[in-house]
């Protein structure tokens, strides 16, 4: 049975993952490239290398991003889908406060991007 | 640690999962939604409603397929991307015997989604 989620639980939940997926569109098709992220305030944050695919393709574009739970033993999960633009932000700029992202993989992440997300739809997968 | 997987470890780590997320573009942005799948013959198979926005949008488009593994506790995980174009088959063509996918939510899926994958990168990330 599928459930719809109301925007509420959507930023519950995903505030719950460590990870996500930031989905973008490119000329040679659609991408996709897990990362550690914060939901703050009806942005998602996270952080990057200052010339990886993701920093040079998304700066200033629609994005989704896609966070999710899935638990096979149950063949239950959910999944939340925050779609927004992406642009890059400075972390020192005092007049824009952003939350600190803890990031797994070590190595420099200089840049921060922001999603501001203006649509938010979930829904729950439950076992029937 | 982020270490690049090749081509076969790829396909084998994307078998062991039953949810993968498809990727795709439209002109309001790019759309991505979790699905069961089979890995099947250098393709992805996955079932979905004959009226749903996934088949109406991605027959004979690019879309990108993303399955990972994520362990927040040892802050470790990996991630594949399989690239390529969908295209809708019909189940009883006798021609191309597709595997069964066992789909969990209930609810009839009549239509097949097949993708031709012809592109294939994968990581791993690591406690450093």
């Amino acid at each position: 049975m599928l459930v719809e989620l109301d925007e509420d639980e959507c930023w519950e939940l995903a505030g719950t993952m460590p990870v996500g997926r930031v989905v973008w569109s490119t000329a040679a098709g659609p991408n996709v490239v897990p990362v550690n992220f914060v939901a703050h305030e009806g942005r998602i944050v996270l952080h990057a290398s200052a010339y990886s695919a993701l920093v040079r393709e998304t700066d200033d574009s629609m994005v989704a991003f896609e966070v999710d739970e899935i638990d096979p033993f149950t063949r239950s999960g959910w999944s939340v889908l925050l779609r927004g633009r992406a642009h890059v932000a400075f972390r020192d700029d005092p007049g824009d406060r952003l939350p600190d992202v803890d990031t797994w993989p070590d190595g420099t992440r200089r840049m921060t991007l922001v999603i501001d997300v203006h649509q938010v739809t979930g829904r729950r997968v439950m076992a029937s």
